[in-house]
């Protein structure tokens, strides 16, 4: 008789996300006339770019010529594209990234939840709280220990560095849910613990396109992060690829640990278990990095910026307290009259008709809040901040 | 100190392909001027057909507009496209498959990787040998002990029933490496002794569009797989995606073991650590299925069957002992004068300038045999076989 694993009956039953679209479902279903204006999810709303676009176009057309036709991508992705990333993303940053440390994949989602595989199941796993979900649930369905590292006011949502440090920690800057970015010296100190007590630091950088101020875009700043740090980025929130899917996963081949290589174990895994982002998405991802490409792509940062700072100011200016929404797409805010996030979320839904997300869903230490995204189009942005202020 | 997964020590260096493209790599550089013929990998060669460009096209204008664009795509795959393989795949084949117990996904390898996840560590896996390699290196990834179920001349290249029956056990037909079928009898056979045993079969239907005799495309033909087993599909073979990346999974809602649901479990590891195909792709999925499409892909698989018939044909002409190449687009040849599989491959690279796959590559029982694929052109599969002819 198989046996199921049972660590997934330990997760919620549902992935927050899920939930969250189930509850507006059913609401829209009973409510077909409501406009229900979504600022919860995180997906982009603004289409592709035309310079994406024609890249695109140009690759299917290759696609349909025998002599240009494409099958199986290489392993770690298009030269082409790894190549690319390590010039405009690393090397113009001083970050000494090589294009073979470089992992071409679907998405930062598959590689947050991914990475996990090639660490033995009893190693602790330090997770912020509150949190990305994808970081914590992937870790209960192996069976891992879970260390909570709180982020709350009082620390301004970057957690204290635990003791003894965790085996694995994952850090997010800028972000997701808090909107909080990380200074320099700050994260340094998290890559020397690291490097002291053999920890691997996986760093989810999905949202660095979005830093304004003074704040670190990738891990690999940092002195010695090479030998100790894993890093995630993600064509979605720049580049509008969420339903394109295209993402990379850096590797150092200076990450090392009990004599093994990191950067073969997830080699070993890509080429086992995956079989490359689809060529006609890579040559998009591509495009991004032009110099048309990367006008387009700073505009649409400008774009959701500018809801960012529009919730951020009139929610403010409502009495809410507010954090994020000045180096990241989300605000994290207060939910007025210690309402619970839920019963904050279901308000807002049946009086507003605003769909956000509950803070509690990322974690006991998000009670209390929510948090809304600034990818919806100018238009529905100022009326969902319009609608928040009136129904408070 | 973090840990690594030690189980990953266990596995052979290199996956197989990943090998003999090093070797292929190393020869080719040493002799720029030989050419190499590769009947080596499956991957395909002739181009995406017109009515799936047409579709790429489509799908990828709409992503540039406003109101058509589409970003994160529904968990289970889009329900065009999940409608259009459950009445196509199955309902035409009175299979009682319904469209929500389809996932959709970015291909077979993945889906054959990842469904293992889905079982306690504990379980016993039963594996044919020779095989392909994901089903095993996946499961040594976790640590899972494997049954190994041997695949001989003597059995006809089909496992007896091990006893006691391993808790899951992969089964693939049309078989990857040695192209064998199964008949519907045989496989209610295993269908009813899983169901005995509370196991559950992964079956592997990659190949079905290649079966030309009487055989089963879906294990859903037989009677109680519902309850018994998952399926894996992929649009890499019959319609050339390989390079386009589309597959998908069926985990039926009559699967539950231990009280808990195969399909809730799936779903959930679905939508934690994956973000689904690009709605680009879904769409060219759908394509397939029309009618333009269908007539196009059945003349894809007959050009490539014709393939395997020249092999077939030529390398038995010339004294081979050959298998499979009938209802796959695989032919599976004994080596000559009980040369070793890795001899061979060198023998035919370093004389012929051919690369095939070793059988020993897919298992112990591979040993001293070959696999040539069928995916190349008329051309060089003709040349392809008139130099081994020459060579041995």
């Amino acid at each position: 008789m198989v046996k199921v694993n049972q660590n997934y009956l330990k997760l919620s039953k549902s992935y927050l996300f899920s939930t969250i679209a189930q509850k507006v479902g059913a609401y829209t279903k009973e409510h077909p006339d409501k406009q229900v204006l979504r600022l919860g999810i995180g997906d982009v709303t603004k289409p592709l770019t035309p310079t994406v676009i024609s890249a695109l176009h140009q690759a299917v057309d290759e696609m349909g010529q025998a002599d240009r036709f494409r099958g199986y991508a290489p392993d770690l992705g298009y030269a082409f594209l790894r190549e690319t990333i390590a010039k405009n993303d690393f090397a113009a940053r001083d970050c000494d990234i090589e294009a073979d440390e470089i992992f071409v994949s679907d998405g930062a989602k598959s590689d947050c939840g991914n990475m996990q595989e090639i660490f033995d199941e009893e190693n602790t796993v330090g997770i912020c709280d509150p949190v990305y979900p994808v970081y914590m649930d992937s870790n209960v369905m192996a069976g891992r220990k879970i260390v909570l590292m709180p982020c709350t006011e009082e620390n301004g949502f970057i957690p204290e560095i635990p003791d003894p440090m965790p085996d694995i920690v994952y850090l997010c800057f800028p972000n997701n849910p808090t909107g909080t970015v990380i200074g320099k010296d700050k994260l340094q100190k998290w890559v020397d613990r690291a490097n002291e007590s053999g920890s691997v630091i996986l760093y989810d950088a999905a949202y660095e396109a979005y830093i304004r101020t003074d704040s670190v875009h990738s891990i690999y700043e940092c002195r010695g992060a090479k030998e100790c740090a894993i890093e995630f980025h993600s064509f979605s929130k720049n580049a509008g690829f969420t339903g394109l899917r295209l993402g990379y996963a850096v590797v150092p081949k200076a990450l090392v640990r009990e004599n093994v290589s990191l950067h073969s174990l997830w080699a070993r895994r890509h080429g086992t278990k995956y079989n490359g982002a689809p060529y006609i998405v890579q040559r998009a991802g591509e495009a991004v990095y032009s110099e048309t490409g990367r006008a387009e792509i700073a505009s649409l940062v400008d774009y959701y910026m500018e809801n960012a700072t529009m919730i951020r100011d009139g929610l403010k200016d409502a009495g809410f307290k507010v954090f994020g929404g000045v180096d990241a797409p989300y605000i994290w805010l207060k939910t007025p009259g210690q309402m619970s996030s839920w019963d904050f979320f279901d308000h807002l839904l049946t009086t507003a008709n605003v769909v956000g997300t509950p803070g509690s869903g990322f974690g006991a230490n998000g009670e209390g809040y929510f948090r809304l995204s600034a990818f919806g189009s100018h238009e529905n942005t100022a009326e969902a901040v319009r609608r928040i202020r009136e129904n408070i």
